[in-house]
């Protein structure tokens, strides 16, 4: 049992204040949902729309996906497919009224109920960095491999701040416990360290069972309230080009019965694993996810769908992958464009290839995050603390992450656009005159405090004061900043019965041996 | 005379090659006017376009504004505005008028007709920091009073960099030179460094008359061609709120009836010199931004003007200027909506308030840049190399900018989201198929080339790569790329018989005592 669950406990349950954490480390904003009001760039026109949804469905109609999963194989012979093999093909008409049972926006509710989202609408939503194998900060300045406390460290930082709205996967992979009861361990860890929407990883049957079983615990659900609307949800890649593997697959339908949380998005990089060309890797990311959410909803009717973009381009010099890059920007547009013609939500993410929390790491995550709104993104995964193109997770740039988010949510708000009178204030233009000052005006007075954004890791004083407060690159302060998150965190309240629960269960699965690793 | 000079005048005058030197240090895009296809991002409604309008009409047909140039009150006096000592209030139906009057786009030809901008229409166009009177790099790592040397260097960067595309104001102020002559020397620096289209700073008659005569006969023009259409530009600030100062009216007026570039830019700081609203401090700042190009049309007809923002907040704990603040992204995209509703070529900026080129710096200029191209901004000024708002100047920085800005240039190539049968790639998907690869295949091979951006700076190697390779930080890797084009820079060539001209003027004018100085 971890330290922060005995104290809870010993305080009594459900003994822990938002608002006492809220004033800890930083200054932040509310928990909100924000709502992304602008209009999207579409750098398609109608025609362009129709010429991707066409070629999609061309690969869909005559080229076919492989689905090495054979109760998905016999779902789909079911409903009608050209099943050969492995390769199943389906026609467009199909496909299009599957499509058209998914819904346009859906909730997920996690244990504490104040932390439900809405994916799809006008919300744009951000998740932690999920599944790097590796770690970094500033502390060894080292690339480590991933531990369970430095997984939990990176969940207390994701429960930690307001703008980070879900958790996704593994916040770094903890290669120190066995992968047969790692999702044990860590999903143990999320539901006690947060109480933020949870993530399964789909790798086969038993793993989803596990992970639903303590989301339900967790919620204190019984299982018809659990199946009743989504608690929790997955997302899955398929194994580009054309494939979709068989644990993916086992965890995809099974949270589709139980009509959970779904996204699909298939890492298309330009140049590898699709065309070189951007609009044939985004068409052939789109078929590939859209066979998946077909499958989904011929399972269950208006199950929880949403289609994700990873596509990008590799560097031709040496094939790896590059993010945050012009042609990943434009990607991202274009299946948001598309997104919005099958009327699904749609998951993008934050990313850079750079190694450390530096100039290029930030430019790159900006122009993803950028595009993220641009694109009319509902789901934002890893927007917090990726690095070395998903290999690394930091904690430094886990912060300055969420100051760039916490700036797009302040972005969003109509204060920053708003013409009322007030806003346009003539008579105080009047009253200060020419030569005159703001400061001191009753209309500058009345609004100072909420006028504008005020950062938490942006160091805005001049160069001097900079200087001698010590020349704290920005880094630097993120790594501080973080040590004072981990040193005051406390975890949400848990009540003591549901906790014991949980750990029962853990336990118990521990003890028959936890899930297969032969997959 | 400078060494770069000698050595092209030994080398027998004309004897550059640009293609030479874009081979040298790096490799970089090729020159060319980016187009901006992408519809604006617009906050504001029709409804608010009106109330900002209506607001900026207001003020000053209501409130009016303070010209301290006597030149300037008599010819408004004369157009029929209502003058009552320094104040002046002009009727919308005046303003209106006049602005019907200005260009929507607009050239300016330097002396090499191949650097030839178009300002207005679709065109985004990028130029160097202007006006710090500071410097810092990495070899000090400390702020530096500006000197000739360091002006110098920046003018290099400036030319060497294709996605630079106008030299700004100073690229830092040379304090070394006496102020009567300094921009005798910046001038002569700017026009052999480089061949890109120049500014003249409006502190009073003398200099702006110097510098055209420069410009003149840098481009071998009769003083007849010279009138015939910019060659070069300013860019005047009002002293906010709501006063026009006599030296910056002087150089406007002047320019004005010689048909050169006008750019009109208020410093409206939100809080300070201008209302804590935004919508108000952008209307104050269109009213003092249409005002000088009403005058400006008064006086010539057709005068090529824009109009720009520089509107940003303050940090109300402190009173410092911030930028790239969500608050100045959204000032940005108004002032682009209103510049539209007029009809005005539109000026932004590329700014931050970092003090170094870390994260922050990249993360508040990427804010700043993006806010450009959404706002259809069409001359982004400080664009590459300013550091802690505007007071410093930084050779990485002005490096690690060029690298964001190439980017945005190729974000706005079409190639990047074309959907012609080659772009949608079905053969190669179908060729390539389930589990395949599509490295090898000759749809692949005929097009990696050019499929992709290719950084100069950005460094997509994995972390171990990157490790044995030095682990160098991006502002580490700025500053090796800086030494190396410094190293390598050719001036572009000039004719002698120009450049003795050039000489002579500057000798005579330094003869006679250059400038006043006691504006």
């Amino acid at each position: 049992m971890t330290e922060e669950v005995l104290r809870r406990k010993r305080n009594g349950g459900r003994a822990g204040h938002a608002t006492r954490r809220g004033k800890a480390a930083i200054e932040q904003m509310p928990w909100r949902l924000p709502v992304n009001l602008d209009r999207p760039i579409e750098p398609l026109t109608a025609e362009g729309v129709q010429a991707v949804h066409e070629a999609a469905m061309f690969i869909l109609e005559d080229i076919g996906i492989e689905f090495l999963n054979h109760e998905a194989l016999d779902i789909l012979r079911d409903a009608g497919c050209t099943v050969q093999g492995e390769n199943v093909r389906m026609g467009r008409d199909f496909v299009m009224e599957m499509l058209g049972r998914a819904p346009k926006q859906w909730t997920i509710t996690p244990r504490n109920p104040e932390r439900q989202i809405t994916i799809g609408g006008d919300h744009i939503l951000f998740g932690n960095v999920s599944s790097p194998p590796n770690y970094w900060d500033m502390a060894t300045g080292r690339k480590l491999s991933g531990t369970r406390e430095m997984c939990r460290d990176l969940l207390k930082l994701s429960q930690y701040f307001n703008c980070i709205h879900f958790i996704g996967g593994y916040p770094v992979e903890p290669v120190d416990v066995h992968a047969s009861v790692r999702h044990l361990d860590v999903l143990y860890d999320t539901l006690t360290l947060t109480d933020k929407v949870a993530h399964a990883y789909s790798l086969g049957k038993e793993r989803v069972e596990d992970v639903m079983e303590m989301v339900r615990i967790a919620g204190g659900h019984t299982h018809e309230e659990f199946d009743a609307s989504p608690k929790m949800f997955t997302n899955i890649n398929s194994t580009s080009p054309l494939k979709h593997d068989i644990p993916m697959l086992d965890g995809w339908i099974r949270l589709a019965r139980r009509g959970q949380g779904l996204v699909v998005t298939p890492f298309t990089l330009a140049g590898a694993m699709a065309p070189v060309t951007m609009a044939g890797a985004v068409a052939q990311s789109l078929a590939e996810g859209l066979c998946a959410i077909a499958l989904a909803q011929w399972i269950r009717p208006g199950a929880p769908c949403a289609i994700g973009t990873f596509t990008s381009n590799v560097d031709m010099k040496s094939g790896a992958p590059a993010f945050g890059t012009p042609e990943y920007m434009r990607a991202t547009q274009m299946t948001g464009q598309l997104a919005r013609f099958y009327g699904l939500p749609m998951r993008s993410s934050g990313v850079c290839a750079a190694n450390v929390p530096d100039g290029q790491a930030m430019w790159e995550t900006s122009h993803s995050l950028w595009a993220a709104v641009q694109s009319g993104t509902h789901m934002v995964y890893h927007a917090a603390g990726w690095l070395e193109g998903g290999l690394i997770a930091s904690p430094e740039k886990f912060v300055m992450d969420c100051e760039v988010l916490q700036q797009i949510q302040r972005y969003m708000e109509p204060a920053t656009f708003a013409t009322t009178p007030e806003d346009l204030a003539l008579e105080a233009i009047r009253e200060v005159g020419p030569g005159g000052h703001f400061f001191g005006i009753q209309h500058t007075q009345d609004r100072y405090e909420k006028a504008f954004y005020q950062p938490f890791l942006s160091d805005w004083r001049n160069y001097e004061a900079w200087d001698i407060a010590g020349a704290v690159w920005t880094h630097e302060r993120a790594h501080g900043i973080y040590r004072q998150i981990m040193a005051e965190f406390e975890a949400p309240p848990m009540d003591v019965a549901i906790h014991d629960e949980l750990l029962a269960f853990v336990s118990r699965r521990k003890a028959e041996g936890g899930a297969p690793t032969d997959f």
